[in-house]
């Protein structure tokens, strides 16, 4: 799916400089996602559990927000100035990244 | 936070009949975040990444209209029998987390 | 799609005792629309024109969500209190309203 | 608001090629803004109003995404070959849009 990703220079994503941080971010998240579960196992009050999903998918959308605003950055500025399709194909797959996060 | 739930007879939660069902679900959705999380440590390229971010959130939003169903046929329709001023206070819960999810 | 609807006696619609408030806002959201209009046969800037579709979506959210609030306190707390099927049914279509406001 | 976009060359805007295109789109918009007014002055039901509001959101996202798309394409990739910080001004105001975008 990615050959563009394959033949890039993986220290040259954009995210990687911030690489941490980021693992952090995903750690809480991924707590939040093990405390729904639990919360679902404890039968609590769903208004409950719903508070906690709204709150997971605006952390999910810090996240892909961070790393695209990364990848704008860092991939597609790139792509633009080394010229040719490159820049276009970037652009491409960035604006399907931006519809399925609007969608979602 | 929850008074109204706190004194309500857990077994009438709604979901609780499909509880397996639900438990499998996060099951998965923490599968996927600590995919995530994997796929950032590996230093995969961002916007596969952006990819799994997009469907952990339609999977999120899935258990989320779900459980909200669940909650409106059994504890709304509940207390819009029982009459008094229980239903209008499930009601105004129920659309805070509709209008939670609907903008997170 | 709304023969509940067609049966239903039309003075009942929650959002009637509201309606002139939700014409204003519906207005105001004619008029918002007629600007993005007007600001691409201007050619402005496409960050303008983004931040103006962002807010005219707010706009159409706060309505919706005033909608449902007005559909959930009447039709479907009156339907749940006369008993029988009508009560899932309209629940049924609140639910798919919302997973579609949600998903959009 | 837009001190960049008044010194750029309005025939640069990226849209401009599809302008006739972005506003028939518009117009059917406005189109639907007016429906769902004439709708709450008909008294329609309540579910068959937010599914049109629902329809009206996709409609804008898809101009929005269309739009953002032309964007990048033409102006951040252009600003990016001017290389200097224009690309880096241009991406931060891509990004805040997007994030604008992802939450309305």
């Amino acid at each position: 799916m990615t050959d563009i990703a394959d033949h890039a220079d993986h220290t040259h994503h954009g995210y990687i400089t911030e690489k941490d941080r980021y693992l952090n971010r995903l750690k809480r998240i991924e707590g939040q996602a093990r405390g729904i579960s639990r919360m679902v196992d404890d039968e609590k009050y769903c208004i409950d559990i719903l508070t906690q999903i709204s709150a997971l998918k605006s952390a999910l959308d810090a996240v892909a927000l961070g790393l695209l605003d990364d990848h704008l950055t860092h991939c597609v500025v790139d792509a633009a100035r080394e010229g040719g399709a490159a820049a276009e194909i970037k652009i491409k797959e960035a604006s399907d990244a931006i519809a399925r996060l609007v969608r979602s």
